[in-house]
């Protein structure tokens, strides 16, 4: 490859992840990251570069990447592989061009890549799953019945989630920290992390149809990092009988680049053993789990060198329901997908308890607090706490990064 | 007035419900609905008729209300103003022109009035959540501990809200009729209805912002009719521990016609008695409830004239929970509401049995069966059912309709 990339990079030529970016100079746009720079995809379109590619060029110059994932996976996979062929030929005709098309990362802004119509979240780790279940029911029967049967889920807020960078206020609510009294309103004292990724459709359904599960794949653009904050105390007051609601729906985060189904697929790992088995509909192939190592780092407040202290590591593979299940079962009953929708997974929580995936699973319940280097300790998130979640592939020399979504907490308005 | 309208239609010169249409000769654009009229408010515009009231005209030109919604409560009542001088003065010189800008209903095709970001709903009537808690769980203690402390609500499925008139097939997915058995797989036996209003939002908020109880009606453009289509035996199976998932995002539909705030002041009435007292940010005024009679009409396939049988009669005063509160609630985190979103109010029950507005109710969870002519008996929906949802706000001669949402079911594909 002509241009030098740092074999560390996130963003390597096998990776290409798609996203919006503006500069003083440009406004937003679909940009393609690659190292420490943007590919400006108008910019190279506009020397030509995909005229071997069927689609609207304009699909480049627009605020979301909604419209260029609407052009199907044709046209993503075609885009794909004319950008590794200009960067892998040594005598490519743009690479004189390349201070036209290539901004520095550090010179731009980049923005929330799709434009969300409806965002689901799933439950569709185990651990997590049983973790939750043990600490607010029963251990013995930690699991609910329906858990084995179907991937858990239920709709959340579109209109709250943002990218990485933005900051939120700690949110305010209802709580009954003592269940003889009446609730109480104030800021929440439980204020947690999820470690998620999330799922962008990239071709839709019509309402009455449904998506088949060795179908499903097909109807994925890529995948975020997604972070599901959540109000621990507000959750528990509120959430009976109809699930989570202002527990989560103030905030949600996500990282910038959309990484491709393409980028992916070298990192694909077996479906977990389904037992009891699943009803036909679900029944789906046997490599459609995807090895990715995520991490959580906190920048405690206190740390004035903002230092990063890793809270747990997991990985994506630790899903017993796939995406192409969630997608069959989301479907099945005639709902809708369209472009852009996200399915985010749910707390993703390994076995090992250093790979619990929330603040809740990490301290049980708050009641062992993490210890943090020079004395500190968390239970759940202090205000300008800074919470940042990073995720990678790697297999020998390829490595294909998410980047990271990184959010500062402001105190309570 | 000079144009003749009957007294008993939904649309009086005192309604002026805003929609969208489409004729065969002009594409979706705007309209308000006027006896067995729709002014098309993009020809009334084009002859200088809102010259007086400061927005941009192209508003009325597009394929939902959005983006006359948006463009604030002044405009939304400065327009009607016009409108009700237009056609209450005998000499308006608008009166020449009328062949120009009336189109007849019946010519007309009506569309989503709204473009839907998020879709909330609520569970605000007392009886509803009394009588689901009676069944489920236990009469002695129907309401779960939160229900008078806050309105229990959580997030739907926007892409899957339709116009009256569209039609859609029995929802197929997992139930488990029998607990000591694994779940089976199929079309539901138990597909209803649920009997709500929905507010549409006009204006928004910040993210981090809240919306405080006594400025929420502000962010109110309207109402319409909502029918929430449920399936039961999905819902039972599904729905712990995160909510109603599958059992609901398969179709809503509501009616065409948004009812303004304005149009709705003349019958506000009492915010029931709220004891015991709510918190400081739900304390609303007085008459925040308003008189609409609800009526849910079947027409059972087996008729071949298509008669109606009314099945319940409720109205939108049997709510426990204002709108204002709802809105003051959702925000009070920092959520951030859009223009277009809904808030379903959830299902709207009152005190007597011919009053509950889902046939979960009204057949006891299908032990009692609804009686209708001919022998005929309902427990839940069957294919080829049309139900229809109808209401209207009367006071002397005022009378103020929201038409009907109106849809009959298709067989499983």
């Amino acid at each position: 490859m002509w241009l030098s990339i740092d074999k560390n990079s996130d963003f390597s030529i096998h990776n290409l992840p798609f996203g919006i970016f503006s500069t003083p100079k440009t406004p937003k746009r679909v940009g393609v990251a690659l190292g420490p720079w943007i590919i400006d995809m108008t910019k190279l379109a506009d020397l030509g570069a995909f005229g071997g590619v069927e689609f609207d060029k304009n699909v480049f110059q627009k605020e979301f990447l909604n419209d260029f994932m609407a052009a199907g996976k044709a046209v993503r996979v075609g885009v794909r592989q004319v950008l590794q062929q200009i960067f892998e030929d040594p005598c490519s005709p743009f690479k004189g061009f390349a201070s036209d098309f290539l901004v520095p990362q550090k010179d731009a802004i980049l923005h929330l890549p799709v434009k969300v119509g409806d965002y689901t979240d799933f439950y569709s780790s185990e651990q997590h799953a049983f973790n939750v279940g043990a600490m607010f029911r029963d251990p013995q029967n930690a699991l609910l019945p329906n858990w084995k049967h179907l991937p858990v889920a239920y709709h959340g807020r579109a209109s709250s989630i943002f990218v990485s960078g933005t900051h939120f206020h700690r949110p305010k609510g209802q709580t009954c920290p003592d269940e003889t009294q009446p609730p109480i309103f104030g800021p929440t004292k439980r204020l947690d992390i999820e470690l998620e990724m999330a799922t962008i459709i990239g071709m839709g359904n019509e309402i009455g149809d449904c998506i088949s599960v060795n179908e499903a794949e097909e109807h994925v653009f890529g995948f975020l990092l997604f972070n599901d904050w959540s109000a621990r105390d507000i959750q528990k007051w509120e959430y009976v009988p109809l699930g989570p609601f202002l527990a989560k729906n103030f905030f949600s985060s996500v990282s910038p680049w959309v990484v491709t189904m393409e980028a992916l697929a070298p990192f694909r790992v077996p479906t977990p053993a389904q037992i009891p088995a699943v009803l036909p509909y679900l029944k789906g192939q046997h490599l459609q789990n995807f090895d990715v190592t995520l991490e959580v780092y906190i920048q405690p407040a206190e740390d004035k060198e903002q230092s990063e202290f890793l809270l747990c590591r997991s990985n994506f593979k630790n899903m017993y329901w796939t995406v192409a299940q969630q997608i069959a079962h989301h479907t099945v009953n005639g709902c809708n997908l369209n472009v852009g929708d996200m399915l985010a997974s749910g707390t993703i929580s390994g076995k090992e308890p250093d790979s619990f995936g929330s603040l809740l699973e990490l301290t049980w319940g708050g009641k062992n607090p993490i210890p943090l280097p020079n004395g500190l300790v968390r239970k759940f998130v202090e205000d300008y706490d800074t919470l940042i979640i990073r995720g990678f592939a790697q297999k020998g020399e390829i490595r294909v990064g998410f980047g990271e979504v990184k959010t500062t907490i402001l105190p309570a308005k």
